[in-house]
């Protein structure tokens, strides 16, 4: 008997904010794995931390800013897969949910590949946390709703930008003033919300208009727009 | 005292897809509301029935096909306000996410202004549910995703889809049709895959370019389209 990967996603920060689902599954494997920070501090360990019961085995898997590190993926997925071959059953802690834009992929891709059983389950993303800590709904009837990442060009920003009718910029971090120039040059400014760290007791929400010009973003951060200024209207 | 209003996000279908907090929150409310169909059968309703201890008090919000219905908010917004008033808390039942395409935006904006005091759960919505189903990433990197209403015309259709990275294209029903050509014409077929009611026992789900010509789609389904076929490559 080999055992299951889950691709269990948590939610955006607040404990309570995972699934049933999740915190089943959690109850049950032998094995949690977890994206860390290169000093093995990790985000998504401190949101399950409340639900994990002791005596678990724990995979730290350290993983350097920047781009995504093949070799690095590699290897959890060799150490995931031998404990699935032994039979034990392995989470994989995802923050929000494994697939919106979630490094629990990189994993996905080779563990599937590899022949093993995976199931995603699916948690609250940030995009939804923080239009419900906004009281901003993100689009409504017919709009087309954008998830824009922030590391794309200002030209590329601006035409996606353009003509949109509600769009969620991810990502923020170094790029914030970048994205702010770019926004106030469309005059969405004041359609504009910002939000960090969504349902963390760090949270913070500013219409971005109100933020200071050298204000800084941290990576967990997101801007939602919409052009009607509330999407019900 | 007066009672808090909750948009409770209760997930796509699978009844364990809920949160812990909307799930603490049903336990605790005095009063239940949520969206039926004209003849009282409600999606929602019956999403959460493992969930609902008995003896609350339940309204159904009858709405029919077709726009938004001012006049049936306006009058479910003053009978849960009487609620609230009267010290009781009432949770209002949402598929999915409540602020993703969720018609509770009505009610949050009548019962704020109102007023009232109105918190909003986030949920699991139907995307995340259906990119897990699939298996299918919805976006990484710097990948742009679009969310994109069926209804909209086969021309605005083609021009959202003409250079996207990534999109999820909702509420298909009577425009699956339509969809369809367009994607084909845009030689994206082979890149689409088509899930419904996802994570419901009727769960059916299939790449687009399988289906016959002929298939209908209900309103509950989706298309998932990656430009790179898997998102992590």
């Amino acid at each position: 008997m080999t055992g299951t990967a889950y691709g269990l996603g948590i939610g955006p920060g607040e404990p309570d904010l995972i699934t049933l689902k999740a915190y089943k599954i959690l109850q049950d494997v032998a094995v949690i794995a977890y994206p860390a920070l290169e000093d093995g501090i990790s985000l998504a360990r401190s949101i399950v931390d409340p639900h994990v019961p002791a005596g678990r085995i724990e995979i730290a898997i350290r993983i350097p800013m920047g781009p995504p590190a093949d070799a690095i993926y590699d290897r959890a997925a060799l150490e995931i897969g031998a404990h699935l071959q032994a039979g034990r059953d392995v989470a994989v802690l995802c923050e929000g949910d494994p697939f919106f834009y979630g490094s629990f992929m990189y994993l996905f891709g080779r563990l599937a590949e590899a022949g093993h059983i995976v199931k995603t389950v699916p948690g609250v993303s940030s995009m939804m946390a923080c239009a419900a800590q906004l009281g901003a709904p993100l689009a409504a009837k017919n709009d087309v709703l954008q998830v824009i990442p922030a590391p794309l060009s200002a030209e590329r920003l601006t035409a996606q930008l353009q003509d949109t009718d509600a769009a969620a910029i991810i990502k923020l971090g170094r790029h914030f003033a970048k994205v702010r120039k770019v926004i106030e040059a469309l005059g969405l400014t004041d359609r504009a919300r910002y939000i960090e760290r969504a349902t963390l007791d760090t949270q913070k929400m500013i219409p971005l208009g109100d933020l200071p010009p050298d204000a800084v973003a941290p990576y967990f951060s997101m801007i939602l727009i919409h052009r009607r200024g509330d999407a019900w209207r």
